[in-house]
């Protein structure tokens, strides 16, 4: 047998909200645990998604045994498509994330339809996967019903990735977070503990999903008019509440929202969310009702230029414009980097007319709470620490100081402090019996997906954009005679971005001459080096520009040689 | 004499958060209240401060008697540089307020130096500017010293513009907000007050700035190494703190940052931070001391790309290193739009090794406040609104939800629900002895200051740079034969930001070919109608790209005429 050695390598998700991917190697097996994707910063302008790269796992394909996916969020789902067309192996979960997964790759038109296989984690059951990996599924609680820990089997002991997990103890649906089958695995030896560090800052514990509703209840009661409510397409546990209170308050229901509409009625179908006959209406119908007896739910819970709410706001949907008397909920926490473009669209919908209630404001209006985090706080992350006892413990799925916080919470909670493990992406932690080090790193780097082309925008693309969008750029069209060198007409000058280029005619103007002294000081006594040259024009339009606007745009010189005698 | 007519036209600070103005006009005469500037959003790349268009008190200026300063922070003086060479009257504010004002405008090297006038709170100076303004100067705390409240009497009744102000019950300096004299005028007819409105949201009242001397002294007490603290450098309340408390722990004091050091010197000159003899000392120096005898005071709270704390927490600083043992202390809160810049930063300065302590999660390490804000929050802005009992409300300085909160909150204080008026920038709102209305809307835009030109930054040229910015752009360069229109070589492709060059030959093969085609297509018949052509070059190019690529770069042809008998 090889040596005994387990290999836990993170190549999405860590230092980092977003795009989670683990892959976990024994001998010559390997499985991935989630793919998923993120959203790009302000530093890749341009970009639709980012996703992990997953080079390492193809150089290793012939070890790769299958994919276990935690839940159906995108940010554990969302590369599928991208990925799954160069890993032939069966992909498992739960009942509805893999049901996440189908739909979310079904516009891709993969070649082959991916071997998906549910485990149920009621039943425990459990999958061998090569000879050193046996997989279970363990019920979390999570705002997607239907999250599991991966429980991983090897032969130097029991690894546990537990995918994002928050601890609602009394849970919508009735489906508790598995603790006494958390507290028996932790009485098998458990090596390693991954867990989910995004509230790892967060004091105290999960509060009760369920109480959101109250708060609904609260609004409907108090609105005479229409009440729209805007959340996560994806928090399907929180849609529940929202369809529970609409038909407690008399209330039809309407949805609105592409991705709202798509996650409801899968849910639907797979009897994961109840919904009340005759409580649903289009909002085209809707809108004659009376406005007391409409609740319209849609997207748009984080200022998303062309979410539903946003265009609400901004009077751009074609079904719903916002008028005095509406009620707006916003049930959900801005993600951090979105909270200008809430405010934006809650400026927006007050100017409307509308009453607006957040979650973080509901002290203001004497309301309960609006939202519960997906992510378990301090005191369900040490309760399980506690509960597992692991001897490694690696805090996943964070940016840098939530890990670092959650590693020390581990340390506090029992793990050793030497065994507590901050990584970053590609960092490759190698457990034997005998101990554990990071030995060495792999390529891990992320791939843009910028419209259908996937990873050929590059740094250089993405720098030149942000340059462009900065301060603009100036093209010099220079055409010259290929015999004599000489410039044949006065140079053409483009410019977009820059300055306003009617109002700025002196300044072009200018731009030529400094062209045409750049070519009578250009050394005629050899054969002209156009490439040399035209540097040397770029520099010296840019130092003029510079000297003139205090802008640097981005100068792009082109010499046209055209040859008389053709 | 005229009618009897006020009118108060805010000209920027409404429904945002920056560049505070305010015009006060009666019969005649015209006062201007504070001229700011803010910082540009992602939707204005390449921009570097936007200042209110001041067009309208440009109309008016022979109206135009003073300017008041309430105090010296940017947002109410950073356009001093731009609008007062426009206007020759003389400005009014308090000592420091007007020092910071001279040194802004120092680099604009204006043609005459402006008049200054200092008016003495404690003093109660008046000054009558005009036949219609009476304005006096009232003490309020904030945080920065010699910030005032502007009261303005007028021959129709009183009117307070508070500037920003919190309630500091026990200030730093000694200098109390000046409640008895907000009293004493609030038995005057007190007809219009405008207030601070930057926390309304926020409940309870201001906790006394003193405390946080006390967590500066546990953590420089904690630390073993050298502790760098980052504050804005404007915060020249906080800054005498962290003297005390380097003081008290018998560490040397440095300072870093341009602004930092600019701020400190004109504060100490002024007499408005006191500094013990020997505290202070030159990084470059302290380098060399023991680490736990080290305070290092800086810029970069907010996570700014060039700030002296981040290029310490990249490694770029010349001077200072981060190494394991600094504890780093980020005595602010993230404005809001920089929450990610402050994490990316807090993220760096942990790879390095920092111990890094913030406000927000004080609870979490066990310690008193890093921070409290410069604005009033509920309890104290009521308070305010009883004592002064004023018959109309204005919030000012906000944006739009918070203009709101604070509205509802004056009617809750006093003011009769048709008498508080949310306002937009430009709104005119009139009011005379027996009533007010919103009567007009005057000038209110924004001008954009981008390098050394002032205001020529348009829509067009940001719409350009966003475009660039978001999908590249690509210049078609096609030389033709004067005489017969026709192609003389093969069409010239210049594309940056868009797609990786080098790897995409068979793209711009590809779109070298439609260029080619485009031309094929063209009528013959008749003379060449360029201009007509490009816009259909344009789109033909523009859709196959898009076709391709899913993407929508700019595309610019430049068709060049050559005349081969030249």
């Amino acid at each position: 047998m090889a040596r005994q050695r387990l290999r836990v390598i993170p190549l999405g998700g860590i230092g980092e909200v977003g795009k989670n991917m683990m892959a976990i190697e024994f001998g010559n097996d390997m499985i991935m645990v989630d793919m998923g994707f993120a959203f790009p910063d302000e530093t890749q302008p341009g970009i639709d998604y980012i996703i992990p790269d997953t080079t390492y796992i193809e150089k290793n394909m012939h070890k790769l045994r299958g994919i276990v996916v935690t839940h159906g969020h995108m940010d554990h789902i969302g590369a599928s498509g991208y990925v799954l067309p160069k890993m032939h192996v069966p992909i498992y979960g739960t009942k509805l994330s893999l049901a996440m997964v189908e739909k979310q790759i079904e516009e891709f038109r993969l070649a082959s339809a991916p071997d998906f296989r549910v485990l149920d984690p009621d039943k425990h059951e459990r999958v061998q996967l090569g000879e050193s990996f046996n997989v279970e599924l363990v019920r979390v609680t999570h705002s997607i019903p239907d999250a599991a820990a991966a429980v991983i089997r090897t032969p130097i002991g029991t690894v546990i990735h537990t995918g994002d997990w928050r601890l609602d103890t009394d849970p919508i649906d009735g489906k508790f977070m598995d603790l006494a089958r958390f507290e028996e695995i932790g009485n098998e030896n458990v090596l390693l503990l991954m867990s989910d560090s995004t509230a790892s800052e967060r004091l105290g514990a999960t509060p009760v999903e369920k109480q959101i509703e109250a708060t609904f209840d609260d609004i409907m009661g108090r609105s005479g008019g229409r009440v729209i409510i805007s959340t996560f397409s994806s928090s399907l546990t929180r849609v529940q509440l929202i369809i529970n209170s609409s038909h407690k308050a008399g209330r039809k229901l309407a949805f609105i929202g592409r991705s709202m509409l798509a996650n409801v009625e899968l849910a639907v179908k797979l009897g994961y969310i109840k919904v009340p006959p005759g409580l649903i209406t289009r909002v085209q119908d809707g809108t004659k009702g009376r406005d007391d007896q409409i609740v319209i739910l849609c997207t748009g819970s984080q200022g998303e230029v062309n979410s539903a709410l946003s265009r609400m706001s901004t009077g751009d949907h074609p079904h719903v414009k916002i008028k005095p008397g509406d009620a707006v909920v916003l049930s959900s926490n801005p993600i951090p980097g979105n909270e200008k473009a809430v405010v934006n669209s809650v400026d927006a919908l007050l100017r409307e007319g509308a009453r607006v209630y957040q979650h973080s404001y509901r002290d203001l209006d004497g309301l309960g709470i609006l939202h519960v985090s997906g992510h378990a706080p301090q005191d369900d992350l040490s309760q399980l620490i506690s509960l597992v006892k692991p001897t490694y413990f690696m805090p996943v799925h964070g940016e840098f100081h939530m890990l670092v916080r959650h590693a020390e919470l581990g340390v506090k909670s029992g793990v050793a402090s030497a065994n507590a493990y901050v990584m970053d992406n590609g960092d490759v932690l190698e457990i034997t019996p005998t101990g554990a080090k990071k030995v060495e790193r792999v390529p891990s780097g992320i791939v843009l997906i910028d419209g259908s082309g996937v990873g050929d925008v590059e740094n250089l693309v993405l720098r030149d954009r942000l340059a462009l969008g900065h301060d603009g750029m100036l093209v010099i069209i220079a055409t010259v005679d290929k015999r004599s060198g000489r410039l044949m007409t006065s140079p053409d000058i483009i410019s977009r971005g820059f300055v306003h280029m009617k109002e700025s005619e002196e300044l072009i103007g200018r731009v030529r001459q400094e062209v045409r002294k750049s070519f009578d000081r250009r050394d005629r006594s050899r054969p002209a080096d156009w490439q040399r040259f035209k540097l040397q024009l770029r520099d010296d339009v840019a130092d003029f520009l510079y000297s003139k606007t205090k802008r640097n745009p981005m100068v792009l010189p082109v010499v046209n040689e055209v040859d008389l005698k053709n």
